[in-house]
């Protein structure tokens, strides 16, 4: 994907001359995008991005024009005025975790990183920026040509962490103009990420981490990329698999699915299926249907044939792995009982079955029956496995029912979730903000009259205290700012063992003393100047590293209901400053 | 975009043949690439279109893997049991319409057609799928390798038309199973598409139609391409524009946007402004600041004089667009004198300013007060294009904030809206199905314990009867099925002055008799068996098309509180068409 976009890539050539050609020379391009997309190793281990240290991302829409209008002319005045190049710090971070609950999970860093690595103007480009500005200054284009990411740093959290509000996700460091150019795609990277990542983080936990969650909300997800995003952060933040074939592809994610409603209603007749045989391993024939109807006539249960029928199609062709889903006419009365003699059949023969999905109905009570209906089936039979087959469910689910069906009961093996958790119905947007807090050294605020949006202004560091048991007790915002000298910026670092007193920013009288037995320093350095730090973690270990978080978080911060909030504050020395610079700012107003 | 998906494109020299060489023949695939990203005409123009007629779609992303795993599980069942070639019939609607309203906009038409037409596998693809599916037989990946959409055709309803529950958007003809891998794609990309149009054109009816919506969600959507599908279909429903750059770029959307606060807070004294000069129209410079620090003198009002800064820095660059974002310390008692001094000092050297953005606070007092302060102070310097200074506001607005503040009284021009828009958070899914109706000439229905998801068997036409003043009346189907004789087909066309029984498709003394005074016919064969039937209307046209269609509604299905449902109904012939095939599927349950 990333290095076909349309206005981008200066040097296709270079792009060719890597490629392995496995279609031959006329298909150079083409086997080289073939790589890309066939592998997700080739994500980290492509030559270009060891080679020149830079890395592309993965999004082909990923441009330094996916971003808002205004960010274009501001960094013109700035050019204008002579004010592009001053060193500046911008945090990004948010003010509330979504869903009404008091974590997130932080994800998008690595294409924050690819995108931040690759930033420069194609010819295309600059001329789309000529015709935006009236009049523009070709000085200007001039400047946006040489552009790069060149005097940037980003300083951020790991991805996959567990984070809190005003902790800033990421730090940027770096000239105002391209600072200012980085905040609208930075932004878009990392809501939408975090917030899928944190939405799968509260399903699998409301799932249970003995069960098998699964995204299945491709049809539903918002655009074709919108559905690629939630693949991608929906197994970051914990679901075990995917139904979107191309994630597979991009991502690496296991992939699952068997069928629809429609396979079943495509047969009507047994004349659909000519060819009812079915080989054991010994390569021996069987009637696959003849056998299934034997057993129904055991069973003394009268099915919807055509259903029965597709079942068998299907076994058919995926003996190893069938798995029916039986609602389409009557889950009780007709879907389950035809699965269990097309199992039993495939039982037969040395086949086992692997179970069913459920996609309509009061999920725990059609769970529990079909579980009986298994374990009456194997005692009669005597097949162990029966008992145990696995129970798919999948019907609107989000994470109220799921909680629901915990309370109720249920007999459900294996959650695929769609549209709630690819579109985050419960809150469909992240409200992270980009803001300056310092230039030139001097550290800058942004009022606003409800106190919660007032930035803390200049550079700071951040630190996680975990307490005796293990837990993370409080993240601690201390100040670094350029004008902060380096004995008061390391005073401030706190030290396990050390009584650390620990301030509200905006509420004086809430303060705490916090004994750290340990100190988790939560900003590294992921880009220095132009250059990437560390090579970037795989998916997979992303995912492993937040899912480990979650398990040191105390569980009252992670509840669905009323959880606790996790504190988030600031050192003696960050607090006056953060209300030296909002005196300062506010004007006192006069009344008439 | 569309030609360089990795995985996809047979013949990248093809494209490269077509492409003007504006930059030289060692940029050939570049050049191409900017012609395509340069000017959304190229999207119908180009050359490939015509010449072979065949069309690519608009996202790399939309290529038959972005599908879910069990459409490729169906298809290779469909095809190991010889199944994949009986001609089918499946629509793809919705049975409920959006955010509690009483109609949607049908969009995402474009996309389909693109993806449908270009619909082929490529061996990367190929690959992909032999290693999905165990132990697969190399002849499905050969039957693959020759699948394309040369036997499928789609009927659809007009891109941007106003659409009901139950009614097909689309009706997919062909055989099986690529009908069957259709599917997935179908519906992300009819579903977000036509959730976002629809919130797009709920808010443009808020707004009223003197006003000036844009969108400004980029930030907050739903991924990189969730924000571009945002930016397009928001659009198509109705906004005027979008801050989105490289949605003006790919789609020619007209883009709007000015500065932020950071831009503001970074400046802090008159320090930062060497250079407060501006030259008016014959050349001869000016002291910006001084001459606003003298207005400010006259007004008698003390402002924050970095914002005041930060404005002249603004307007020297864009004195014939200035536009100031006013709220960053204090909106009335700083930001808007602060604008009002630049304006005036513009105003003498023959420079008009645009207005200025409110982002927080109370937008109807706000709004209101700025006005006033416009209209005194062009009456005492007797300007008069003071008065009408734009005002825009865009802090959080959605369909309901936005009439509360019709209802609390305004002084707003333009509306900016973002997060609401994009992501929907009002619903933030549509739930289109797609549905097997017809196999081998026969109707298919499929079952469900909620009456309301009960299919329509059988091929369907659809006719919108309009009444004497020009409203659309109600929606009929008639069965069009494979074993409807061709009299019954024709019986059931509705003719205008003729009297027609309308039936509710489940309650079956809900009937109502209809004569209209004009008929349309809604389905038009779009894809005529691997064939674009008309070029693609251009994206403004559909906007167009989409505006007028809603004037044509009843305002009580349009409004936003307590409208009334818009009525869908069945010929007899389909009536009894559905509950004939319903009884005969539905098995009679015995209670013991």
């Amino acid at each position: 994907m990333s290095q076909s976009t349309p206005t981008k890539r200066k040097k296709p050539e270079s792009n060719n001359a890597s490629a392995s050609t496995t279609n031959g020379g006329s298909h150079q391009l083409h086997s080289r995008e073939l790589k890309r997309a066939t592998t997700v190793s080739y994500i980290y281990e492509d030559e270009e991005n060891t080679m020149e240290g830079k890395i592309k991302p993965l999004n082909g829409f990923v441009t330094p024009l996916l971003t808002d209008m205004y960010q274009i002319t501001m960094a013109y005045s700035l050019w204008k005025n002579n004010r592009h190049d001053i060193p500046t710090v911008f945090d990004l971070y948010f003010r509330k975790n979504p869903f009404g609950g008091e974590f997130t999970v932080f994800a998008g860093l690595e294409e924050v990183i690819r995108f931040v690595s690759d930033f420069h103007y194609t010819e295309a480009e600059l001329n789309h920026v000529r015709e935006l500005i009236p009049d523009c200054d070709p000085g200007f284009i001039e400047y946006l040509r040489q552009l790069d990411s060149s005097d940037v740093s980003l300083y951020a959290i790991k991805e996959g962490s567990v984070v809190f509000p005003r902790v800033p996700l990421v730090r940027v460091e770096g000239p105002l103009a391209i600072c200012q150019l980085l905040e609208t795609t930075l932004l878009c990277l990392v809501n939408f990420a975090s917030l899928i990542a944190t939405n799968a983080a509260r399903h699998r936990l409301a799932v249970g981490k003995d069960k098998i969650m699964l995204e299945f909300g491709l049809r539903r997800a918002q655009g074709p990329d919108g559905a690629m995003s939630a693949s991608r952060y929906a197994y970051l933040g914990g679901a075990d698999g995917t139904s979107n074939v191309l994630a597979h592809c991009f991502f690496g994610i296991p992939v699952k699915g068997t069928h629809a409603h429609s396979f079943v209603t495509s047969y009507h007749s047994t004349d659909d299926l000519p060819d009812q045989t079915i080989k054991d391993a010994n390569g021996k024939s069987h009637n696959l249907l003849d056998m299934a109807l034997k057993y129904l006539k055991e069973l003394d249960i009268k099915t919807v044939t055509s259903e029965l029928v597709a079942f068998v199609a299907y076994a058919r062709t995926f003996p190893k792995g069938f798995l029916a889903l039986v609602d389409t006419y009557d889950t009780l009365g007709s879907g389950v009982p035809n699965f269990i003699s097309v199992a039993l059949a495939l039982n037969e023969i040395g086949y086992q079955a692997l179970g069913i999905r459920l996609d309509s109905g009061d999920l725990s009570y059609l769970s529990k029956e079909s579980r009986k209906m298994f374990q009456q089936v194997g005692q009669r039979y005597s097949i162990d496995f029966f008992a145990k087959m696995q129970i798919v469910a999948s019907n609107d689910l989000n994470e109220n029912t799921i909680l629901a069906l915990n309370r109720q009961g249920h007999e459900i093996d294996v959650f695929a979730i769609g549209t709630n958790l690819v579109t985050c119905q419960a809150q469909p947007a992240l409200g992270c903000v980009y803001k300056l807090v310092e230039i030139n050294g001097l550290p800058r605020i942004k009022l606003s009259q409800e106190t919660n949006k007032v930035t803390l202004p200049g550079r700071k560091d951040a630190y996680r205290l975990i307490g005796e048991a293990g837990h993370p007790l409080i993240d601690l915002l201390t100040y670094s700012g350029a004008n902060c000298d380096k004995k008061k910026i390391a005073d401030q670092v706190p030290q396990p063992g050390q009584k650390i007193l620990c301030l509200h920013p905006f509420e004086e009288q809430k303060r705490v003393i916090v004994t750290p037995s340990k100190v988790q320093k939560l900003h590294q350095l992921v880009f220095d100047k132009g250059s990437l730090v560390d090579p970037l973690p795989r998916l997979e270990d992303i995912r492993s590293f937040c899912l480990e978080q979650l398990t040191h978080i105390r569980e009252d911060h992670l509840r669905a209901s009323n959880p606790t909030p996790y504190k988030v504050s600031l050192t003696q020395e960050l607090y006056d400053q953060l209300h030296d610079v909002w005196m300062s700012s506010r004007l006192v107003k006069e009344m008439k």
